[in-house]
């Protein structure tokens, strides 16, 4: 028999092992039937949590932490990463400023702010690279962005001309941008942001409306943020000559979207996408055999730009047929074969605590994968 | 593609599917992928719960329910088997006489007894049977196969020649035995015992001492147990010239092993063996792509005689793959991957209750063998 290639191209199991380690886990298994075999590992994810871990891992580049202001004012340690090219920088906000840094009793987005995102983005700066993907998925925020922008070097000043407080209840008080002291090396940052939220800033669908309340914003606190957005919109049209407050996602991550497109140079696209191109996925596909993908959970909705459905959708273009491996498998999965996801195998051996199961994760793929390559094995002799 | 043949040899999944049903959710399965593929059921057992529909499910027999009497003396609903050749009947011991018939406070090997059994196979002799498939797993009894040997004619005498009481505990005052008046169809019927113990009669592995305190037998009632079946074979020895005292397999459920070697004409199998020979399994194996098997649970003790252990050495013989579905997967199921099981696929989609799971065993073998299927499909393009 030939040599196999296969490639292994998982997201995280979160909560139980990282892209990496659940790539380590299926070659393990796999190894056993075929050990002569190419093993490619393609530490995938989605633009959301463990996209900078897996990008780093994918491209051999390296993680760095560092001590930032988190989502209420108190400092967290956030991290972020810099790809093997040394180019391009990896950086999730809610690293620095994502919901799970605030204790639920505390939660208002009222105060909140981004201020630690714009940190993170000025320490990764310092590795004089050339992009930033940002990854915005789980915010504890709803400041428009204004403070990563005030991280960045951007003044804003009430009408007293007195610089305002952080936090999107302070953005009414908003009557001066000042982009004068702006770090001067974003000027040659490009920005791409992985986000597949198209909400507008404002309204009915913006930020404040859908995403407010599970950040802790009350009825009334979401009118107040809604139109205090609508303010900053405002400000930023007449005095920065751009239009924030229809385009869609702006409204992602509490209008961190708006932010960005106010005062960096950046392009959003949906996180899947980015992963896939800064992985070099599709290359490293041609000639495989098999490609491997999976999830903590599967169904249905991953064709909704979740990472098996990305790369299955990649390996697809080049017939290469895809196995999916999940900790839980949801509701019609069926619904996913089409879109190139050939089997899927869920990897619970017996009823389990979640926190056995979490724990036993690499045991569990590293079995599955094991009886997969020996099902392929007989079905191909 | 040539036309495939899948023969599906499962178990039941106890407390889910009989093994008919686990073989139409697995066909239901396949059959997406392969829908003109040959599909042979021959729903399988061990000689344990099941066997009796397993094979008359497998050999297109009939179920008969009668009532009898209970281990305690109460009436209970019991079944048996008359199998598509209409000559051999399947008799599970537990049926009449099981363990799960005696709430755990009332359980008292003393008085419980194999009667009901008897009758059961009174019953069959009805149908003018020449074999009969005993599996004698699961029994609340102590009796030796007293009880049987009662309801089938035998007639049990104490020293003032009165008919002793039923139970374990009665045997001390047996002092007689009288076989003129058992049934005389019994000369013309051979009995298969389906058991895998091969505990002696009595002693430190016998019966009472290994098997008892399951039964609720406490230490004073094994001692007095033991002298009893000790005391009984060595009646049956003087007075019928058989000697059971120390014969392996004599003390299989409380003694029925001696009982059914003193009174008929028995030999004993390993459970797993008759079912393969009666379900005809190797013949419909013949030609076979694939042989699918399956049980609730599947750990590295399948090897002693579980059906997909007994199902994977026949295929082996002829080179067919074998491919295992669990609800549960135990430790170290690598030991039968060397036995001819080739692979093993739990099917448990997601963290659940128990409940759920049994409920909805059908939908998890369905999806689980869609996707094996789909696995063997990419495998051999």
């Amino acid at each position: 028999m030939k040599q196999k290639t296969f490639v292994l191209a998982p997201d995280s199991f979160k909560e139980s092992l990282t892209a990496k380690e659940v790539c380590q886990a299926i070659e393990s298994g796999l190894k056993k039937v075929f050990p002569d075999a190419k093993y490619i590992h393609v530490p995938m994810a989605d633009g959301g949590e463990g996209t900078t871990q897996s990008l780093v891992d994918a491209t051999n580049g390296t993680l760095h932490t560092c001590e930032v202001t988190g989502p209420l004012g108190n400092k967290v340690t956030a991290y972020y990463g810099i790809l093997g090219d040394n180019t391009t920088a990896v950086i999730e906000m809610a690293s620095a400023s994502g919901i799970h840094l605030v204790p639920k009793e505390q939660r208002n987005p009222l105060i909140t702010t981004t201020f630690g995102t714009g940190e993170l983005i000025l320490a990764s700066l310092k590795h004089g690279i050339k992009k930033i993907i940002l990854g915005i998925g789980g915010s504890a925020t709803n400041d428009g962005g204004a403070g990563m922008a005030q991280a960045l070097g951007v003044k804003f000043y009430d009408k007293n001309n007195q610089i305002i407080a952080k936090g999107g209840g302070a953005l009414e008080h908003l009557a001066r941008i000042d982009i004068s002291e702006v770090n001067p090396q974003l000027d040659k940052v490009e920005f791409i942001v992985a986000s597949d939220v198209t909400n507008p800033l404002c309204g009915e669908k913006g930020a404040s409306r859908v995403f407010g309340p599970q950040k802790g914003a009350t009825s009334e606190m979401i009118k107040q943020l809604d139109d205090n957005l609508q303010h900053y919109a405002s400000i930023i049209k007449s005095q920065l000559n751009k239009d924030v407050a229809t385009i869609p996602g702006a409204g992602a991550a509490g209008g961190l979207g708006a932010g960005l497109m106010a005062f960096t140079n950046s392009k959003m696209e949906k996180g899947i996408d980015i992963v896939i191109k800064y992985s070099n996925l599709e290359n490293q596909l041609i000639g495989a055999d098999f490609c491997f993908t999976g999830e903590g959970g599967i169904d249905f909705q991953t064709k909704f730009g979740k990472t098996p459905y990305g790369v299955a959708q990649t390996a697809k273009k080049h017939n290469i047929p895809v196995i999916a491996l999940a900790g839980m498998i949801g509701e019609n999965i069926e619904e996913l074969y089409p879109e190139g996801i050939n089997a899927i195998f869920g990897i619970i051996p017996s009823i389990s605590k979640i926190e056995d199961l979490l724990a036993d994760g690499f045991k569990n793929i590293e079995r599955t994968s094991e009886n997969i390559g020996r099902l392929i094995n007989i079905a191909q002799i």
